[in-house]
Order: structure tokens, then sequence, then C-alpha cells
């Protein structure tokens, strides 16, 4: 794996390796302390909790950081990307982590001899957000065969709900999508919507999505609480999921719209679970990645 | 320990022996060198000089921070204070240092399962602060009791001088204030107030306060000049000071009005002193707080 | 050297030996790792660039760095830099790089304990970037000494061009101007000034200049594909330098004006090689003024 670009930039057994390691690392007995590496985490729009779980993964790695900031930067002096990127390389970062709003942005980077790793392209991908899915569930059920995995919200513009969905379904997975009418996909077909209340009762894993007002307007025409009554995972809903499934949501709630503000901790609830474990595969992929090369120096790290 | 909000939350040996905990990392013959945490600093209003002093601390405590910027965060996005602390609890935080112009903003933290360290809560506390002031003047007459301090400015808006008051006088020391009346608080008796001609010839402790224009209408009426003269710490009145008696302030000073510009790096004040005396409670508060193991990596560091 | 302020802190020895000592931190064979100083980057105007290649050297070298936003800094409640620069003096900083709008900000530093290296002030110097350049000639060449250095753009507001002629001269090396005619100095020899056309036949180094838009108005009265044409390093005139000759640029590069776009990255260019030297000269300029004492911690480092 030279770049994590999109999950297609790995195969099926490299994926499959790579959740096994970040299981390994969320498991955590004896952490292993790298040190030899300076990685630039370039975030030229707003994601703290994407930043500080790379930040995170990289101290547990002892990768040490360069804090670009893009508000500060010769972007402002109209520097492109390729060109504030080689400068990093230049100056000796051994890879760059890049959040960009423009979609595919990886693909002016292509004479970079350092790698890249995707923290999220416009209305692109989010490939370490769908790694901490993909863990997250396998720590539960210890497949994907056969589950039936529900996603719920505004399809249509989030980055996730499609790679998820694709992926899931090459894992074995059976993907069911509710939600707004206005809010699907083309891509849906009949029969894979349902409404809430069928979700409810359908699904091994309900993945709710956070209702994105600064993408879009929020052309739903509801309030929030006849979004929650409609649309959302309300107390009753919850009452009626089978006995093992699962809340995935991946953050910030919209506490009382996606789901009730009891729900959010609650037995069912992965939702803290899935940060832990955004830390866990941006370790797997950051060690990946740079190919580090591991030494033992503390036993008890961070 | 289990948090740091208020210094209500030490008995008065806690409080003695975190102080003496500081003065030995002031001394700093050997020092220990951790390395098993990442803190989160949570700056949610502007204050450089105590933000770089617990990174400082926890830089020579061998503590990793993880670099949470307010103005880029979720914040934004409507997140709750108590979503935004348990996402970081969630990512590997084994602690968080506050500030936040709420008072008692820690109230909503209770379900957080790691330590806050309240770096200063709107018109609340400020404990760290206090801990700072109370060990330059351990360090400087090696009792409390029956020391006069003197606290001199804007008591009413100052969220320090109500902490340091109470624990001055519980550690028996005598407490008067000077500065503007309409800035005097109803706690304060009649024959604890002296005009500022007193407090110099009484005060083992002089303990000027910031003019803080930032937090009220400068509603004194007085011209900088005009309070230098009246309120201020002049040349003229340092000189009729009692021959080991000490001049302090949080700083940044406004010079020539709290205390003339050529006073404050004078042999009196041990305004600088404070500084490098926030930086050893703060290690030992952290170190108290995180219940940190210490281990002796490197003879020399930092 | 006690501190960095411009290149007449520095001796001609001195200087050699700097520039042999970065030379050795390029060659990199077995790197140092110190680890006994926490340094403060103080950026009061933004340069990513420079403040990210500080960073990188510090962190090679195993220094901490505190990182002080100057825009939530006291500084907005009217600090001095003074007080600001011995604050950070009081928590335990060993050193600072501050870079400044003002110039000669550092002869209001001068009560300071700690050693301060310029990282820009104004428009006076940039040392280090000219260091850079020194070690960047010094590698390609071995020498100095009639050498034919042409720098070529804005010369009146260039801090850097100024320096690096007089360094240059002193060592030896022959210094000629090329550019529009209301951009050079009064200091320039009519026998100095050449067309770019001469330029490129002439010179050993073309160091070009970028054109610094930010800093006062473009008053050339060209637009970017006449300045190009007229003063620029098109394709054509590259075809006419000598066979061993090179090119520089401090970069950020505006593509297209001061040299063509496919220049940026040829076989002459030195721009990715000056950024890398960059790394290399503040290696060695911090472990000269922080008096370093080196400690071989690990044997493969960052």
């Amino acid at each position: 794996m030279r770049n994590l670009r999109t999950l297609d930039d790995l195969t099926l057994p490299e994926l499959q390796s790579l959740l096994t390691e970040a299981d390994e690392f969320a498991g955590d007995a004896a952490p292993v302390f790298y040190h030899n590496a300076v990685v630039a985490n370039l975030f030229f729009e707003p994601s703290t909790r994407t930043k500080c779980s790379f930040e995170m993964a990289e101290k547990q790695l002892g990768i040490e950081t360069l804090s670009f900031e893009v508000s500060h930067s010769s972007v402002k002096k109209g520097e492109s990307l390729y060109d504030t990127a080689k400068t990093l390389e230049a100056i000796g970062c051994k890879g760059l982590v890049i959040r960009h709003p423009e979609t595919k942005y990886y693909e002016q980077l292509k004479g970079l001899n350092i790698p890249v790793i995707n923290a999220g392209d416009g209305a692109g991908d989010h490939p370490t957000q769908s790694l901490l899915d993909l863990l997250t569930i396998k720590q539960e059920f210890n497949r994907f065969e056969s589950l039936h995995v529900v996603i719920c919200g505004d399809i249509r513009h989030s980055r996730v709900a499609h790679t998820n969905a694709k992926i899931l379904e090459k894992l074995g997975a059976q993907v069911s999508y509710s939600g707004p009418s206005e809010w699907m996909d083309e891509s849906i077909k009949d029969d894979q919507y349902l409404t809430m209340d069928q979700a409810v009762e359908q699904a091994d894993v309900l993945m709710l999505l956070r209702i994105q007002t600064e993408r879009h307007d929020n052309g739903s025409g509801y309030s929030k609480e006849a979004y929650h009554h409609r649309f959302g995972l309300t107390e009753n809903r919850e009452l009626r999921m089978k006995p093992h499934s699962i809340i995935m949501h991946p953050a910030p709630v919209n506490r009382g719209v996606e789901l009730a503000d009891s729900l959010v901790e609650c037995r069912r609830s992965r939702i803290f679970k899935q940060m832990a474990n955004g830390v866990h595969v941006r370790k797997a992929v950051l060690a990946h990645v740079l190919n580090l090369k591991g030494e033992k120096i503390y036993d008890h790290v961070i």
C-alpha cells in the first residue's frame, strides 16, 4: 500500500489484514513505539475530530507531527496544493495526511514521492472513517457475511455512506437505506429502501448519518422534532431493535434529531467505541503506508 | 485528588503537599521524565500565558499534548462541551486541561471518566494561578501565618482575588484590600480596606491585580495616569515598603498603571518568578491528577 | 554565537564552520538526537514555509517546541514584545525563534537572557534564508570565489537580496542584478545591471526573487505574461544558460512569472534542494545558538 486515497487502494485481503492489525492495536497489550518519522497533517477544512484522531494515532506511534496551519499558509499567497505538498516533502516529511474540500484532490499530487493518506476529499471519500466503521462491526460480530446494515439519513450527500455500502456488500453484508426520500440516491433500488420502523426491526447494524447542515440547505422541510419523530431513532423504536443489534453514528451527534439524547450512551451504542477505533485504524494505516519499522522503546506508552 | 476544579478539591494537607512537590520541581536537581499520557488542552477563550505554562509543564513531564483548536472545532457545529470532552476521552486522552468562559463549566462534565484540570472558568476559579501565588509566598517567607497580604485593584471582577483571600486566611495570613471603592466587594469589611499609601507601608506581600479592561467597562473614570497616581505602585510608594516585602502581579502588566515601568523587574518584584512557579505547580498538579508513575528516562531533561 | 539576528553576528570563519556543519546534517549518516531544550517559535506574521522548516529542524534535533499562537496572545491585550519574550524566558524556554514585521525588532530584546534567532524582521534581514542559499551554492561549486551570481527581480524590496549580495561579495563572488529598472536599488552600479538575456548567459547562479505582491503595490505595470516575457526565466532563456549553471528561488514560486512552469523541477533547479537545506542550516544554527550538548539516543531518528 503506497497511499490510502480511497478503499480501492486496498485489495480485500489487504483490508482484512489492516483490520486485524487495527484490532491488535485496540487490544494494546504491548504497544510498539516508532520514532523515525515526521508527518504533516494538512487540514484545508476544519475537522477537529478527524485531526485529533490522526494526531493521537501519530503520537501513540511516536511519529512527530508538523502543525500546518492552513489559514496562515502560503496557500493564501496562491500556492498550489502540489507546491505546498512538494515543499513538505523537500523539508523531510515522510508522509502527508490531507483533508481538502476538493473531490479527488490527490490526483494533483501524482508527482509526490511520499505517501498521502486521505482524511476526506470533498464529497468524495473518507477511507479511514469507513475502516473504523468496519472495525467496529468486525469487533461486534466477527463477520460481515449476511449481516443486515441499514444506513439512515442523508445518503445523497454522505461521502461515507456510498463507500461503506460498496465495501460492506463486497464483504458479504446486505445493505438497506432509510431516511427522507429526497435524500435517497438514484443508485438505491426500491427493495433497499426501508421506513425507520422497518429498519429498527430488521437491522443488525443501524448506521445513523449526521444531518450535515453545513454541506447543503436542509431541504427536508422538517423541524428537528418532526425529523426525529419520522426518521430518527426514538426511544420507542430502540425498544423494537433485535437483541444483539447495535447503533452507530460518525458523530458529532445532533442529540434529539438522529437519535434520542438518552440513547447516545445506551448499551447498544457503539458511538464512542467508533471514535476509539478511529485511532486504532489510523495507527494501522500509518504503520503500513509509512512502512514503519517498529522498535519497542518503552513497555508502557502514552 | 481526582480533578482540580477549585481549591476546594484539596484538603489543607493535600495543598501543602502539592506546594512542597512543586517546590521540588523548582529545585529540579533530578527531574523525572514521564512518558505515558496524552493530555488535551482545551482553551475556549484566549490565554497564551496559561496555555504556554501548561504546555511547558506537560513537555517537561514528557506528557504529549493534543492541540485542540477551538476555533476550528465541532463546537462550531453546535457540539456540547460534554460531547467534545467525551470524544477526547474516547480517543485516548488521559486528562483534560480546560479554560472556558462559563462559570463552573465543569459541572457539565460529571459523566467523564478522565480528570479535568480547571485552567479558569469565567468569573469563577483559576486554581493553578492561586497555587503559583501561594508557592511564591511560601518560597519567600516559608510560612503564611501572620503575613499581611494586601490585594490591590479590581477585587470585584477578579477570580483569583477571592480564591486567594479565602485560602490565605485559611493558611493563617491577614488579608487586606486596596483600590477604587467601586471595585471593592460587599464581602470586604471596613477595616480590611487600605489606601495605597497605607498598603505599601503595611504589606508583606503587595499583590497587584491586572486592570482587566477585557472583562468590564473600565468604570473607574480615571485616566491611566490618574489611576497610577492614586491607586498604583509608584516609584515613591515603593520606597516606603518594608525591607523584606515583595511585589506580585499575575501579568500581563499594564506598565505605568498598576505599577511603575521601572518596578517590573526591581529587586522586590516576583512577577517573573511567579511565571516560573506557574510551570512548577502545574507539573505537580498534572503528576497528581493523572496519577503518573514516574520513570527516570534521561538524567538531563529539557 | 549568542544570537543570530543578522549575518553580521557571524565572523567569516564562524559562517564557514556553520555551513560545514549544516552540510554534515545534510549528509546525515549518524544524526544526533538532542533532548534538553524547549524553544518557542513566535511568528508575528504568517510564514508557513519558514515556520515549518524551523519546526522540522527542532524536531530532528529532539528540541521540543512551544506553539505560540500570536492571534490568541496577550499581544492582543497590548503586551509588549519584550514582556512576551521575557515571559517565555521565565517559563523555561531556552531560546526564541522570532519573525516580526518590525525591522530590527530584536533591539527591543536586549534585556533577555536567552538567545534569539531571527526568522525575518520586516524589510530587514532573514539570516537563515541567506545561509541556506549559501549552503546550496557551496554544495554545488564548493567555492564562492569568482562565481558570478545574478539576482533577478525586485531587489529594492527584498530583504534577502541585500544580505546575500553583501555576504557573497565578501566571500569572493561577483554579484550582478536584473529586473525592472524601477525595482533596482540606488546602491547598484551601472555595470552590475544586466538584462535577463545577458543574465542567463553570464550567471553561474541565477537567483530569482519572488514577486512579493504582498509587500508593495506591483507598480511594474506589467501583466504576468509581459513580466515573464521580459524579465522572467523562459524556456528559451534556460537553453542559453551555461552547462553547469543553476537556478535558485526562495519559493513560493509564481509559476509562469519568475520562471516557466516546466522549469520549476528541471535539472538546473535547486529550488526544492534549497528547502531541504533550510532545515539543515537551521539545525546548525539551533545547535550553535542553544549550545546543545548532543547525545546520541537513537541510531535512526525521524
